[in-house]
């Protein structure tokens, strides 16, 4: 594995770093970010994964967001992945919301996606490998959110893994992806048309299993998805009846840019904290 | 004047947004950004310029600082000009630092600029008349910020009109322009060779005059063009015969970047705040 350390700036207490490697599950070259904050104290610090969205790298929240003044202030360490396997000899579509930038974090079947578009095993292996090595004074204890596309990555993966996550947050996210536009034209896309093989990645899906770790999800009602591809209803009715405790929050007048993110990211770290500490 | 409200997003308590004009100063056509703080106490506001640097539009400190948490927290109106005028029968060259991103927020003398760089006059008079109109409750203060030309943008214009502005403050900025690469370039080509004239757009000249605004620096000492571009030395010194009050702030381990910037961008607002209530 050839880890490189490519980019690196000071910010708020701590340490903005961006990185460059091989990744042996996607087959390709991938870049990755990191916060690390100030750790002055030398105390353990707990690790919070982000995912992005539809057209996304690593650097839209890391540039747009201002998390690094909350990661700081809460002293967590923070890895931003990118949203799919990158470069010329990695299947790709014209749209964008599919193929390069739109990995969905599923683990594709499909040609000619399946030897690339393994983001879900990336994620939760390799990528976890090489993040929990970054970080000094890891407490062991994660959480995970994310927006859009990446919310919907959040749900599915501190999901699919309960035990592992202590918390799940989302800002706007696809909550049900069988049942709308982007989430059909992925799925059918990198998993094939037998729709038993979506259940696995699709939250609404999953919520409906006990023993999830607690959900925070915010939604703006003046955000040009919803409720069209962001529609809630299903998600919250399943969570209801499997008794999981999920926090949705309607906020008035937010749409679904990085200027939503920002102004609820509080929030979420808040909520973050708490169940990781 | 054809004012368009282009872009609108509810960003913290208060809303962000961007506008397109034709200005009659420039002969082109304009964007700014805007972001107007909740005021839900329907208080009196201050007017907090921002100019950007080199290569930037109003786009980079709205979509990368975080400032809006700031503006809202301290419930203060952000105007954010472009950093030049732009349109493709307007004068141009092939550098990052000269032409349109580079319009080092003075009024060119020399053809084939004199038509349209006049950012000063643009900023200080059309721009102004426009802002105004747009804050509601304006309170009548302003203050001035901004980082690297921006920097240097937010001394000349703050001290060429030290009635109007309560506070001056900077990132980064360049100084002692008639004495750096970047300075001297632009003003050769926009205000020709006589020296003389280059005196008023020099932050290092003016400062030696007195009843000068407080002034507040911020300068990181890993920044990749200090201190060749951004030496203060000279403007430090002239202050301090003029006895004009510069609290200058070097930052270990920060560079040029916005990371830096949004790391300190709340002691500045603090700072302006102060003086301007």
């Amino acid at each position: 594995m050839s880890l490189e350390c490519i980019d690196q700036h000071r910010s708020f207490g701590g340490e903005q770093r961006k990185y460059s490697h091989y990744s042996d599950v996607l087959h390709c070259d991938m870049k990755f970010s990191l916060y690390l904050p100030s750790n002055k104290e030398g105390k353990k610090i707990p690790l919070i994964w982000w995912l992005s969205g539809l057209t996304c790298t690593d650097d839209n929240f890391s540039q747009k967001s201002g998390f690094q003044a909350l990661a700081d202030k809460y002293q967590a360490a923070v890895i931003i992945p990118d949203t799919s396997p990158r470069g010329e000899d990695v299947a790709d579509d014209e749209g964008w919301d599919l193929g390069q930038g739109a990995g969905f974090y599923l683990d594709a079947t499909q040609e000619p996606w399946a030897k690339h578009y393994k983001m879900y095993t990336y994620i939760t292996e390799e990528l976890t490998s090489i993040a929990t090595e970054l970080v000094p004074n890891f407490s062991g204890e994660e959480s995970i959110m994310g927006h859009s596309m990446g919310g919907h990555g959040a749900l599915v993966i501190g999901m699919r893994n309960p035990s592992r996550f202590k918390a799940i947050s989302a800002f706007a996210p696809i909550s049900s992806p069988s049942q709308v536009p982007w989430g059909i034209k992925a799925f059918s896309t990198y998993l094939g048309d037998d729709k038993t093989s979506w259940k696995e990645w699709d939250a609404s899906e999953l919520v409906k299993k006990s023993g999830m770790p607690p959900i925070f999800v915010t939604q703006g009602d003046k955000d040009q998805f919803y409720p069209g591809q962001l529609d809630e209803t299903n998600f919250l009715n399943n969570a209801k009846e499997a008794n999981t405790e999920v926090s949705f929050n309607k906020v008035e007048g937010y749409d679904h840019s990085y200027f939503f993110v920002s102004t609820f990211l509080d929030d979420h770290f808040a909520f973050h904290i708490k169940h990781l500490r």
